[in-house]
């Protein structure tokens, strides 16, 4: 019988890994690694120490392997339903060349696994798309969302109301209503200069629980350049960049 | 010099615990345990035992004391800002008679301490209303949020999309444009029978990460009675519930 456990790694910080996720790590027989683009290899590295630091069973095995590339020439959810297509083959192979008789697979996702990520979605299609039978447990992990909010020691949400969770390519469709509170993730583009500068304040991170974390908060109108500015200064720097912010709608009295 | 740690200690279960809240946790001089009211002994309970299984600093208090109780004769708002007055001044009263000189106390809060808790809050009372100086470092938790996506073992968001949070006072008000996901939590009056029944897919779980932990998951219109039943029945014999949902619109095909 073959096993899949996605096991959520925390945002940066390799002590975030809870104790159910350590256990998980250690039960695995393989604990399958992407290897990315020269850019996301620090990210690579990340994994590599949490196993390093975390996996003490001498009989689990670390496959790296190398994730297929989206191709960016297609309309977004084509080329995205092409790439998970492909990783799902890619896993498919994998898994019937290392664990051919069955056994515990481990796969470490980035954060938690159900926020912004393709790995269940990838699973998935071992099932509907491949005809494979497998047990799926999933293992939760602290999200950026959280390491931003704690970075910052503040609460996500104003007393009582709610929190929209959004994307940079989607931050523009937010109705203004929907909430006082806006996490924008996935923003290549700096989407909060598209906001009205004087409504909101800013708490932004990037590389959060990584050496290079850095984070600004202020209002909006009078912090939007300075973010900016490091943020490109660190972008060139570092050859990559992940960051996450909250817009917090001014003067929003909570209602009810 | 008084230094403040605020740990997430995740949702119920106790192996929720990160590498980095165990750390915090055995740097506390003392640790601050609520007793709750006797519906919520099984709560105060996982805060005990996380203390048993974690905390291997042998010069660590553990200090047990009763949070003052919130009125309910007012407004809602009204009487949520009279209750946090009253645990701020408990707080300022317990850190001066525990660590009279100084030291490190640490706050044990459920989940994540940035998602729907007052503790942030009323410790930000500590410097405004009691003028007291200290050190704040907030630790991440995993919250009931994830704990329920992996119990289902489900991508919180629909790809790309956004992921509206609220709870169940203020479910009617989330605009329907705002997000195909909504998460739903602090709801005492299983508000989604007040939904349209025909346009969702319900994912809900009660207890997560404790013993009595029960999901149920499927078409909103089939599982909402089966749900209620379910959920009066536990909570008349737990004598409490705990639970968190998400309303997932059908045939929301994602935009964009
Ligand atoms: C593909 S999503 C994965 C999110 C992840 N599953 C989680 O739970 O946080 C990647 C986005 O998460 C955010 N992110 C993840 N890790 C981060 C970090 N260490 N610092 C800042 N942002 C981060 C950024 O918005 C980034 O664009
Ligand atoms: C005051 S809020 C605190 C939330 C917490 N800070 C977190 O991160 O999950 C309490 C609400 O969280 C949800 N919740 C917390 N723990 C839960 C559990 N173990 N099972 C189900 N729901 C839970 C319920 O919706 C509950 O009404």
């Amino acid at each position: 019988m073959l096993k899949l456990l996605v096991i959520g790694i925390g945002a940066g910080n390799p002590e975030h890994m809870t104790v159910q996720a350590i256990k998980a790590l250690n039960r695995a027989d393989i604990v399958l690694l992407p290897r990315k683009g020269s850019a996301k290899e620090d990210l690579a590295e990340l994994r590599r120490e949490i196993c390093r630091r975390f996996l003490e069973n001498g009989n689990t095995r670390i496959v790296e392997f190398d994730l297929p590339q989206r191709d960016g020439s297609e309309t977004y959810l084509k080329s995205v339903d092409d790439w998970h297509g492909a990783i799902a083959a890619t896993y498919r192979d994998l898994l019937a060349r290392e664990v051919p008789g069955g056994g515990t697979a481990a796969f470490l996702v980035w954060g938690d696994p159900s926020l912004y990520d393709s790995t269940l979605r990838i699973l998935d299609r071992l099932r509907t798309t491949h005809s494979m039978e497998f047990a799926l447990e999933v293992i939760p992990g602290i999200t950026s969302v959280q390491a931003l909010a704690a970075s910052h020691a503040m609460p996500l949400n104003t007393v009582g109301n709610p929190v929209l969770v959004t994307t940079g390519r989607k931050l523009k469709d937010a109705p203004p209503d929907a909430a006082d509170t806006i996490v924008v993730m996935l923003d290549g583009d700096m989407s909060f200069r598209h906001v009205a500068q004087d409504a909101y304040d800013i708490f932004w991170g990037a590389y959060l629980g990584l050496e290079q974390e850095m984070i600004v908060a202020g209002d909006l109108a009078e912090k939007s350049g300075e973010i900016e500015a490091k943020r490109t200064a660190a972008r060139d720097e570092n050859g990559w960049i992940m960051d996450v912010y909250v817009l917090r709608r001014k003067g929003g009295k909570p209602s009810g």
